[in-house]
């Protein structure tokens, strides 16, 4: 497929008049072929326009029409091949295998939400029979979800395909029957459009109405703020910064008629290390947990940027392995030349805490955009004293703060703020004091792990990618999972409709097969 | 029960220090004793630091112990007998057997919740097994929702039992194991003082944390800012005007943690009449309309404002006789002076625009408060250039928009801003027509009701009473019917826990006997 540098409006492709941007290959600084151009508010219009154009016959299609569309859009990413990891390697400098493992889950994400469509619960189909001898008389009433509108999805800069054009907000919004307007993240622009440009050929494949799908581009906040306050939008799809998601959330409730954005933003991602464990493992936890670290040089939403832990003889071993581990790490490539600098500037403000000791560093390395790991350590006192340390630092770089006992622990974290996980590592006589925390996790977090690392999030039914804010703006859902379709739903309810114009999924004698509460029973009457 | 005019700050009963307040008969004008005093921040900082304390015993009661619970408050209001009907129709001026039937349904509303504690379904337990032999392997992944934290419950000024004190959001919040705190609507502090000490008995008997429930009363806005901006206070359930309700969510959009605003706000309530219906049954639909704009003084979010037919002989023939069906009706006491004044102020403006026909009036009554039914008419051009015809106007007051045909009622419905109902009249010969409506309805209203009228809204698994900005602030969410819950309930993962820590709920061999979602299968398993 060939990047023309275009965007994707409905059917056509159409380039952008305002300012020029490449994608950059974050390991060399060069620029990357060709050349983009940034959209304006009347490119945004036009694709607002056509996706509300859309989107009554697209939410009209059937379940299995959707669910064999996006099986189409993920047959399509893999048939780009080797072309779709080559460019996402140049714009991103994520390693290939990486890159590929984020194909297939991204693919994977499709067909999952597929699978839920043919499944049929998402419909939340709900009957209650009239009971016309009360009094006064029931009338007969049917519920069922139907999708909100069209829905903006902003592309995130670390993962160039499993959160972005194609990723797991574009494709619970298309299951849930909602047409879809991307802004393509600037720092892949090609990868973007490989992607892009493989969802317009479903459309049209699908014969589906071209303004299922369109993908602006460009630099700088104008696209985006316009994107989201077109009247024409219903709700929005983010993953990224604390800043740009504020940002967005004002220009949503700013509109005169407000819409939800459901934006995953900052997360520091506790991780409990308990004394048995640590006693029982601590040199093989150290050693794992920094390999989580700097795994995809720390640039992910679940990093571990905060350790918990208290003190004693285990603590000690811990943190020598640790320390040993982290120095001998090697700086990595980030994936763009403003994440790099952010870093930085994050470590550089850490490091000038009081209080706070910059414990071990990695191994430097030359070239641009290089992180090189950094471990810090503190203690409780300081760290509930000082919130710059709760900030999160995006990037290769956690904080040891050190608990006298599990007391501690508890209070440490009844003052953190909202996260996406908490991790425990925790041996069996560890229980007692990991069930004492437990409540206070459920509180600040979306999902609590035991004896793992946060950065792996499965794509299945029972994922919460989420959490109280600021881990995410709307602690009722996740992004990543199949209830990341709930976002994209609204219950309508139909009281006495002629049997003629009920929707299929609220007929008499079930035609669809689907599970129905009826009358509060679940099953399939 | 004795009414003090205190307020009810978890087990204690404190007077407030601010402006003074009493109930007023609204029938009579005369002050209702005893006197209330408006709580201070410093009453809401307690009722909230309350409920925070409280809040990790009260969700972590079985749902049998919360269902029972919910069970003792329907029981100790009926239990109030007459004395609770009396208080209500002398704040109220509502009729009797009115409040007789509002009691039995706030009652049924407790007991529904107390049922879809036991079924359980609520939980939404999720459980997707481990995969070891993977590349890479999965881990083991399980769902729960648990409890958002302490809710603040504003109450209605028109339902003073069913959407006030131990109304549906109350009874949806402490079923969903959030601790409320209720602030009491002021035009009724006795009957909310009445119910706001049931709850507070039950909470007693129960052995529950005094925090589960607390009662702020008082006039002016500045308390409750001050529960809305507390951050305790995890979400908000409010009944009333948009103004109100666009107030509220700009505290909490404001807040360092936004929370979400569940407000039910503006609505008028379209209602179709198609020509066939009106052909066959045109005077009988024009008395029972009539009916239902006067029912209740007009003071219903579901009232019918908004009437729209196609011109022709059927309309005449209805027009008049709703003209004089509605000549026949009298004035009404409304619940407030402050609710009467915006009536006539809201009546004064629509007679103000040229082009809109005062075209009949009820009766003129004598006594404070009176409301004088009012039929305004207009044509669909005009109704679309004037926005101040969409205003919601509360109490009975309609305006008949005529279209020149069928695809003008589509235009119109297009135009109008979100509403919590829809309502159709329609014959076998009408349905062509209806089925172009019902996609514009779907995206305007959370209810479609065919051949009945929009004032009655049954507690039930299928109801939906919500609807698009600005019938509610949060088009995902119903204010009634179970579903309900769902807003004060977010998803908690749980990774590879042990086996002892285990929520209930998620626990191997399902000892709950739940519905679960095992590996994508919905069963017992």
């Amino acid at each position: 497929m060939t990047m023309t540098g275009e965007m994707l409006i409905g059917a056509t492709a159409v380039r952008g008049t305002e300012d020029t941007f490449y994608g950059i290959n974050p390991a060399t600084g060069d620029k990357l072929e060709p050349a983009y151009q940034t959209g304006t508010t009347a490119d945004v219009d036009r694709a607002c326009a056509l996706a509300e154009a859309a989107f009554d016959t697209y939410r009209a299609t059937s379940p299995e029409q959707r669910a064999t569309f996006l099986e189409s859009i993920a047959a399509g990413l893999e048939a780009l091949g080797d072309e779709l990891i080559q460019r996402a390697h140049l714009e991103t400098a994520l390693p290939i295998a990486r890159l590929q493992g984020e194909r297939g889950r991204t693919a994977g994400q499709l067909r999952l939400f597929a699978r839920v469509l043919r499944d049929g619960r998402w419909q939340g189909a709900t009957l209650d029979s009239a009971l016309p001898e009360r009094t006064p008389p029931r009338p007969d009433l049917r519920m069922q979800r139907i999708a909100v509108g069209p829905v903006a999805v902003f592309g995130a800069s670390n993962f160039p395909l499993a959160f972005s054009v194609a990723g797991g907000d574009t494709a619970s919004a298309l299951a849930a029957g909602c047409p879809v307007v991307a802004k393509a993240h600037p720092a892949h622009p090609g990868t973007s459009e490989l992607v892009g440009r493989v969802i317009q050929k479903a459309v049209a494949d699908a014969g589906l109405p071209a303004g299922v799908f369109s993908m602006v581009q460009g630099v700088g906040n104008a696209i985006g703020t316009a994107l989201v306050a077109h009247p024409a939008i219903q709700a929005v799809g983010f993953t990224g910064s604390r800043a740009g998601g504020l940002a967005l959330m004002n220009v949503a409730n700013s509109r005169p008629v407000p819409i939800p954005v459901y934006a995953e933003m900052s997360s520091i991602n506790p991780v409990y290390l308990l004394p048995e464990a640590l006693n029982a493992r601590g040199e093989q936890i150290a050693r794992e947990l920094i390999d989580s670290l700097v795994l995809g040089v720390g640039q992910f939403c679940t990093n571990p940027g905060l350790l918990l832990a208290i003190e004693g003889p285990a603590l000690d071993k811990f943190r020598a392995t640790a320390h040993t581990a982290l120095t001998g790490k090697p700086a990595g490539t980030m994936l763009t030349p403003g994440i790099h600098a952010a870093f930085e500037r994050g470590v550089a403000q850490l490091s000038e805490i009081s209080g706070l000791t910059r414990a071990a560093c990695g191994v430097d390395t030359t070239g641009p955009n290089q992180a090189r790991p950094v471990f810090f350590e503190t203690s409780a006192d300081k760290f509930v004293a000082d919130h710059r340390m709760h900030a999160e630092v995006f990037g290769p770089s956690t904080v040891l703060v050190v608990c006298k006992d599990a007391d501690a622990l508890v209070e440490v974290t009844r003052l953190l703020e909202g996260q996406l996980t908490a991790t425990v590592q925790a041996d069996a006589g560890d229980h007692a004091v990991a069930a004492k925390l437990l409540p206070a996790l459920e509180r600040k977090v979306g999902r609590i792990l035991f004896n793992g690392f946060p950065t792996g999030v499965e794509v299945c039914f029972a994922m919460v990618h989420g959490g109280p804010f600021p881990a995410t703006s709307d602690t009722r859902t996740t992004s990543v999972g199949t209830t990341a379709l709930d976002r994209f739903l609204r219950p309508v309810c139909y009281q006495n409709l002629p049997a003629d114009l009920l929707p299929e999924a609220l007929k008499d004698g079930n035609p669809l097969k689907l599970w129905r509460l009826k009358d509060g029973e679940l099953g399939h009457a």
